[in-house]
């Protein structure tokens, strides 16, 4: 079965991105390292050798997401005034799930991962700080369900087969306008 | 393990019931028969015996929400004209959700139950049409992503912890808010 593989580097870019096909078509419960292995090509050793564990390579899918988010943090924080600070945060949400629609996905809908991320106290904390900017000081509650709504919608919407054809730059500029329609 | 149970109706139900707390917990593919057994404190064989598979359990648990969309769409055609429509619709799947808080999110959030939803013909045709009822003809880009989002954050809104503390008519509400500065 096992197909020769390249670098060590690539092998593993290789195994996270069938292991998020896979999570997506699955579930992270209903996929196995055997599976990743099997749709790979590659003997299971070979999977094991990157990730001991699946919760260990849960982790390496949801870092660049832990990774982005401080940086998002970073610039809305250096923004002038609450306004531009959401403006900066919503672009950055919605360019991070277009760059990344399947982790944005599994990140939302699976239990599995949503207990990873909260084993990720770097992801837990910036994802906190995240949602906290966007509600503000003492939210109402037609904004905490407004944000509930569009967190939910956002983070899913990258891989709704119903957008599937939308050309990326028209669902960038709805999901922004969705985005300031709820939260500006 | 096994304790007494009472009539078949209401073994069933708590069957059903447990199921679901399970499918929550863990995604449906993260939770076996004999899990669902353990919880309840019977013998997997009361379970097989209501339930020949996972799948035939997912199935009695999406009926209702099929019967749901049934009613829904018969009362929406009844209305007059579009905008009364989609006001019917938007109200009939606020108070689903909110009836069936845990349904709802593991129908949205699951790739499990997204199979075998489209493995029951009569709850994907209503789905649809109610989709369809929703866009509209000919609808714009802007109004296909407005309603990605709100079905995916309508769904999942009643079982989202940020909003676990809001008082069901206040949630009620804001959901009928939010849906229409999205979708009316």
């Amino acid at each position: 079965m096992a197909k020769p593989v390249g670098r060590r580097g690539e092998t593993r870019e290789r195994i996270l991105a069938t292991a998020l096909d896979l999570f997506v078509e699955h579930g992270v419960h209903g996929t196995s390292l055997q599976q990743i292995a099997d749709r790979l090509g590659v003997a299971k050793a070979t999977v094991y050798h990157q990730f001991a564990t699946k919760d260990a390579l849960i982790q390496a899918l949801v870092q660049p997401v832990a990774d982005t988010l401080g940086e998002l943090l970073t610039r809305a924080e250096a923004a002038a005034g609450r306004e531009a600070q959401v403006e900066v945060v919503i672009e950055g949400l919605v360019e991070m799930v277009l760059a990344r629609r399947q982790i944005a996905a599994v990140m939302h809908g699976d239990p599995a991962v949503e207990a990873a991320i909260r084993a990720t106290p770097e992801l837990a904390v910036r994802s906190a700080k995240v949602k906290d900017l966007l509600l503000g000081p003492d939210p109402s509650p037609s904004r905490r369900v407004a944000l509930s709504v569009f967190n939910a919608g956002l983070m899913l919407s990258g891989t709704d087969p119903e957008l599937a054809e939308l050309p990326e730059e028209i669902l960038r500029q709805e999901l922004l306008g969705t985005a300031r329609r709820l939260l500006v």
